[in-house]
C-alpha cells in the first residue's frame, strides 16, 4: 500500500525528491525511503541524471526520482474498414512506435482480424518489447459497441463485423485487459486529451472521411446514449424518403458526403487529374475550382445534418476531424456558410489538429486507464510481485 | 441548526415520533423535544390526529408529528404566447388552486405581463393566502433563457419578449426568489417528477401544440446546452433551402407540424366541422379519415426532425406531450411508423400523461427547490425567526 502511494505521488509530480514524497504522502521518511527502494528494484522508478543545479549544493545532493514511463507499454489500435493503425505508447502516453496498413481486400472479419494482428506485430517489432510487456490494449472500431462486453453490436460498414466479441478474441492472444470502444468516441477522447477541444465541456466531434461519424461530449463526459448509438450522424436520413443503408455498407449521409462521393463529384465536374479523394481535397486546399465546388456541395449536405445535431445538443464547439481536414480551412468556411441560418445559436467551429491517428490515440488513452489500475494493483494486494 | 435537522428529518419521513427523530438526527432526546416545540410554535410542525393503533397501548401514546406542508406556498406559472397557467402548490407540491387564461390579444410584452399578473391574482384569490405567503415562484417561458440571470435571451414566438429581465420584474412585485426557465425544460422536470418518464435517464420530451419544442435529459440531468438552446426542435430546417422564422414568429418545423397547420390541412381535405385544432385532434382520435390524414402527415414531418434528435442523443425514451396528445395513440402509431427506418436504434415512445399544466407543474418543482432552501435557512442562521 505504501509503495502504491509513493508511486502515485512520483507519477503525479513527474520528478520528486524523498522530502517532497514525504510531504505528498504523509508517510514517514523511513517508510518512503523503503518504498522507493522497492520501486527502484522492481523497475518502476529511477534516479534522474540531472540533479537540480539551482539549489545551493551543501553536502550530498538529494536524489531526484522519476517514474519510469517506459517500464510498461500499452497498445491503441484503430480498426477500420479502410485502414488499421496501431500505436505503441509508454505509460506517459508517448507514442514510441506505430504501424499503419491500408485495408482493401478484407472480405471477412477473419481476414480483417489477421490484418490487425499483422499490423500489431509490425508495430511491436520496432521496439524492444514483447507482447508480454503490453499492460493493456484499447481498440477502436466502427459501429455500435457494447463497452462493458467489449463487443460490436451493430456495424453496417464492415461485413461480418456485427456481433463480434472483439475484446474476448484479443484477450485470448494477449494476457492483459482489452477494451473496445466506438472509433469516433475514442477520437473525441483524444481531442480532449491532446487536441483542439481544450476545456470545452459540450462539444460534437465530426470524424469525416470515407465514412462519417460523430461523438458527443456533454458536461465533459462522453455521451454514449441509451444503446451506445449517440452521434451516429452517418446514418441520418435527410430526405423525405428514407434511403437506408447503401449496398457498400455506408449510411445515407456518409454516402452523400463521404470522400468517395467527393471524388466522384470532382470527376463529374471534369477533374481528370486527381488520382484519389486525398488529391481532390489537396486540390481544394490549393484553390482548384472543380475540387472546391465538390467540397462545397458536400459541406452544404453535411451542414443540413449537422444543424440538427447542433439544435439537439447546443454544443459550444464543433470539431471536424478525419481525412477531410486535408482540405484545410475550406471546410470550416463552407460549413459556416451553410450552417448559417439553420441553427438558432452558432457554435464555434474548428478543425482537428490530430491527424490520421486520432482514434489510435484515444485507444491509447483508454488502455492507459487500465494500465494505471494494474500498476497500482501490483502494490495494493499482499501477493508477491510478479511483474515486471 | 438543530431545528433545521429535525425539520429535514420530519419532512423526509412524512410523519415521525420523537424516538424516530432522535435516531434520524443523532441528536439527544431533550434537544429533539426542544426543536419540535420551536417548530410547532413557528407553525411548521403539527401533531397528527391519528396515532398508530397497531402498537400495544401502554401509558400515554407517543406523539406523531407531521410537517405542515400548507404552512407556505409556491407559484408555478406557465407564460406562453397562447395561454397563461398559474398553479398554487403547498410545500408537498400538491396543487391547491390554479387559474388559466387564453392569450389572444397580447401585442406587447407589457400587456402579456399584465395578463400574467391578473392570472396570478385569480389563482391566489381561490385560497386563503396572500402574496406574502408565497415562498418562491417558478416561471416557464418559451425561448432561450439565461437561467442564472432569469432573463429571456431569445424568443421569436413572443413579440417584445426577447431580452426581458423576467425574474427581476417579478421580484419587484413579490418579495421572494423568482426563477425563470424554458417552458419545455420545465415540462421535462414535471415528467421526471410526476409523469411517464419514470426512471429513464436519457430521454427527449417533445412538447407539441401550436408551437413545438423539445427538452433533453442526459444521465438524469436536464441538458441545457452551451447557450441554453439545446432541444430547439421547432426551429429545425428540414429542407435544402432554409425557411427561417416565419412571419407569425413560428420556426420552420413548428410552422410545418404545429396544430395550426393540422387545422388548415384538415380543412383543405374537406373537414368543415372542426371549429378548431382541438376538434381536429379529437376527430382523429375518433377515427375521422380526414383528421387522421392531416395528423399523419404532421407525424411524418415531425418524424424527420425527431429522427435526427434521436440519432444525436440516442435516448431510451421519447415522451410526446402538449395538446397534440388529444389525438391519443394515433400520434404514437404515426410517429413509430414514420420514424421506422430513419434511426439505427429505436427508443420507446410514450404519450405524456400530464395535461395542459405540465409546464406549470415543472415551474412548481423549480420553485419548491427555492422554498426548501429558504425553509432551512430560517433555522440555519442565528437571526431571529421572522417568518411565518
Amino acid at each position: 500500500m505504501n509503495c502504491a502511494a509513493v508511486l502515485s505521488a512520483i507519477r503525479a509530480a513527474g520528478t520528486a525528491r524523498v522530502t517532497e514524497l514525504v510531504q505528498a504522502t504523509s508517510l514517514s521518511r523511513p517508510t518512503v525511503t523503503a518504498a522507493v527502494s522497492t520501486l527502484m528494484a522492481d523497475g518502476w522508478v529511477e534516479e534522474t541524471e540531472a540533479p537540480d543545479l539551482d539549489l545551493p549544493r551543501m553536502g550530498r545532493p538529494a536524489r531526484v526520482l522519476r517514474f519510469r514511463a517506459d517500464a510498461w507499454h500499452v497498445l491503441g489500435i484503430d480498426v477500420g474498414p479502410h485502414k488499421i493503425y496501431c500505436a505503441v505508447a509508454d505509460l506517459s502516453g508517448r507514442v514510441v512506435a506505430h504501424a499503419r496498413r491500408d485495408v482493401t481486400a478484407a472480405s471477412t472479419h477473419a481476414e480483417l482480424l489477421d490484418q490487425v494482428e499483422a499490423t500489431m506485430r509490425t508495430a511491436l517489432d520496432q521496439v524492444p518489447i514483447t507482447a508480454a510487456d503490453v499492460a493493456a490494449v484499447g481498440i477502436g472500431t466502427p459501429g455500435i459497441v457494447d463497452d462493458r462486453r467489449g463487443a460490436v453490436v451493430q456495424a453496417p460498414s464492415v461485413p461480418g463485423w456485427s456481433s463480434l466479441e472483439l475484446a474476448s478474441l484479443f484477450r485470448r492472444g494477449l494476457d492483459c485487459p482489452v477494451r473496445v470502444e466506438n472509433d469516433v468516441n475514442l477520437a473525441v477522447m483524444a481531442e480532449r486529451w491532446n487536441g483542439t477541444a481544450g476545456d470545452a465541456e459540450n462539444l460534437i466531434l465530426v470524424q469525416w472521411g470515407a465514412r462519417i461519424g460523430a461523438a458527443v461530449l456533454v458536461d465533459g463526459q462522453l455521451h454514449r446514449g441509451a444503446h451506445g448509438a449517440a452521434g451516429e450522424i452517418g446514418f441520418l436520413e435527410l430526405e423525405e424518403e428514407p434511403q437506408g443503408v447503401q449496398a457498400d455498407g455506408l449510411g445515407p449521409l456518409e454516402s452523400a458526403v463521404g470522400t468517395a462521393w467527393i471524388l466522384r463529384r470532382a470527376r463529374s465536374l471534369g477533374d481528370d487529374e486527381s488520382s484519389d479523394a486525398a488529391a481532390v481535397l489537396a486540390a481544394a486546399a490549393g484553390g482548384d475550382p472543380r475540387a472546391l465546388q465538390a467540397v462545397d456541395e458536400a459541406c452544404a449536405r453535411l451542414a443540413r445534418g449537422l444543424a440538427s445535431f447542433v439544435s439537439a445538443i447546443d454544443p459550444e464547439l464543433v470539431v471536424i476531424g478525419g481525412s477531410i481536414t486535408l482540405a484545410g480551412d475550406v471546410i470550416l468556411a463552407g460549413l459556416r456558410r451553410h450552417l448559417g441560418s439553420r441553427t438558432l445559436v452558432e457554435p464555434r467551429l474548428e478543425l482537428s489538429r490530430l491527424g490520421d491517428d486520432a482514434v489510435a490515440l484515444g485507444a491509447v488513452r483508454l488502455a492507459l486507464a487500465d494500465a494505471e489500475r494494474r500498476l497500482l494493483d501490483v502494490y495494493a494486494t499482499p501477493l508477491p510481485v510478479e511483474h515486471p
